[in-house]
C-alpha cells in the first residue's frame, strides 16, 4: 500500500495533486521542484519539507509522482538516486509509460484529466484519473491510491492516454481559446464579456445530458449563407480569424450532414 | 405596461420564452406556428389556444414576440393583419431593428443571449436579456418585461447586437462542435466520451473568475512542437480536421505573444 509519496514538481498541477493527497490521508514526505522558490510556495501550502536538489531527495518513498512538463521527465528520470526499484510514475497525457523503462522495475502513470491552476480548487472526487502500470501488483497499488481520490478511476494505456489527450487539447485548450476570441470581438466593441458567460455555462452543460452533435444549434449548421457572410464581413480587419471561422464553419455543415445522412 | 403577449414561433426559443413569461405573470394569449404539430405543442404546455393560421391571430395583444428563422421574419411582417400600431419584437441577434420599420410604429428587439433547447429548462433569470425599441416608451415597456424575467437586461443596439451574436457564434456554436469532434476522436477509440465531461465543465467554469486568455494552457500557447507534431499525425486520416488543428493552435500561439507582448 502506498502510505507516503515525494512529489516532483511544483506547477499546477503537482500543487492540486499534493493537496488531494493530503486530503485524503496520503502523506506527502517531500516536494521537489527545480526552482526553490516554487517548491518552498508548495511546500508552505501543504506543510512539509521541499529541496530544490535531486540528490537530497529521500529515497525510500513508497511513491514518487513526477509532475512535471514533459521535456523535464526524462533529465529528472537519469538524475534520480533513490533506492532500487521505487515505484516511480508521470502524470503527462502524450508521454508513453516507456520513458520509465529502465530507471527501476517498478513504474505506472498517474494521469488526471483535468485542468489545474494554482490556485482553483478542484474536485478530485469527479476527476477521471487514468491509470496504467507496468505489473499487475504496481497497477492495483494505484488503483488503490486513485480510488482514494476520486471516484472515477480508469485503466488505459499510453495509446488510449494519447488520444485522450488529444481530445483533451480540443475540448479544453482550443475551446478556452475560443472564449479568448469571443472575449476579443467584444472588447473592440467596448461589450463586456460577462454577457457571454451564461451561453458558456449552459453551451458546456448542456453535454452532460446531450451529446454534443445533437447540442448543435446555430448559421453554420443551418447552412444560413446569408449570416456567415456577414459575421466573416465583420471580421475583414482579422484575417487569421476569418480563416479559422470559414473552416470551422464548413466542418460543422460537413459533419451534420454526415450525422443526418448515418441517421438515415 | 405588457400583460399579454403573443407568440409567434414554436422552436427552441419560444417555447423556452412563453414557459418563462408565464411563470413570471404575463400571459400568453396565443401561439402561432406555421406547423399545427408544433404548435398545438407549445400551445399544450402553457395550456392555451394556437393557430397555424396568421389571419386568426388575435389582433390587439399587447405584444407580439416574433420567435422564428431568421429568413422567416419578413414573410411573418408582411402577412400580419393586426390592430394599428401594435408592438411587435423579434428575437433574432443577427437580423437589425429595421426590419420591422413600416410595419407598425411602435417596434424593438427582445434578443436573449443564450441557448435553448426545448426541453431543457434554463434559469431566465440569469440570462442576458438584450432589448432595443424605436421609442423611448417602447424600451421602458420591454425594460419592464424583461425585468420581469432576467436580472440581466441590457440596452444593446443594433450593430452591437450582431457583434453578441458573432461572439456567441464562436463561444458556443463552435465550442460545441470543438466537444463534437472531441467526442468523434474518443469515439474512434471505443473511449467514452464521459470521460471528457469533467474537463470541459471546469473549462467553462474557469471564465467565471480568470479571463480566459489567462485560462489558456497546452501545447500551443507552450508551442510545444513535439506533441503538436504528435497530434496532428493522429490525425492523419482526417485531413480537414488536421487543418483546423494547425490553424487553431497556430492562432493560441500567435494571440498568446501578442498578449505577452501587450503585457511588457
Amino acid at each position: 500500500m502506498i502510505e507516503n509519496v515525494v512529489i516532483i514538481g511544483a506547477g499546477n498541477l503537482a500543487t492540486q495533486l499534493a493537496q488531494a493527497f493530503q486530503e485524503n490521508g496520503i502523506q506527502i514526505s517531500q516536494i521537489y521542484s527545480r526552482t526553490a522558490e516554487s517548491a518552498s510556495e508548495l511546500a508552505g501550502k501543504v506543510g512539509i519539507g521541499f529541496t530544490n536538489d535531486l540528490s537530497q531527495l529521500i529515497t525510500n518513498a513508497d511513491l514518487y509522482v513526477i509532475a512535471v512538463n514533459d521535456s523535464a521527465i526524462r533529465p529528472i528520470l537519469e538524475n534520480l538516486q533513490l533506492e532500487e526499484n521505487r515505484l516511480i510514475v508521470h502524470t503527462a497525457g502524450s508521454v508513453p509509460m516507456s520513458i520509465l523503462d529502465g530507471f527501476t522495475n517498478n513504474y505506472g502513470v498517474f494521469y488526471p484529466l483535468q485542468t489545474f491552476s494554482k490556485t482553483r480548487k478542484v474536485d478530485f472526487q469527479t476527476i477521471p484519473i487514468c491509470i496504467e502500470a507496468n505489473h499487475p501488483s504496481n497497477l492495483m497499488k494505484l488503483q488503490e491510491l486513485a480510488g482514494k481520490l476520486s471516484r472515477s478511476v480508469h485503466q488505459i494505456n499510453t495509446d488510449e492516454r494519447k488520444t485522450l489527450h488529444l481530445a483533451a487539447v480540443i475540448a479544453n485548450n482550443f475551446v478556452n481559446h475560443f472564449y479568448t476570441l469571443g472575449a476579443e470581438i467584444l472588447q473592440d466593441k467596448k461589450l463586456n464579456f460577462d454577457l457571454l458567460k451564461p451561453l458558456i455555462i449552459e453551451t458546456a452543460k448542456k453535454i452532460e445530458t446531450l451529446h454534443p452533435v445533437d447540442a448543435q444549434t446555430g448559421p453554420a449548421k443551418r447552412n444560413d449563407s446569408e449570416i456567415i457572410q456577414a459575421q466573416l464581413k465583420m471580421l475583414h480587419d482579422r484575417p487569421e480569424l476569418q480563416k479559422i471561422y470559414s473552416f470551422v464553419t464548413e466542418n460543422i455543415f460537413q459533419v451534420h450532414q454526415k450525422h443526418k445522412h448515418d441517421l438515415l
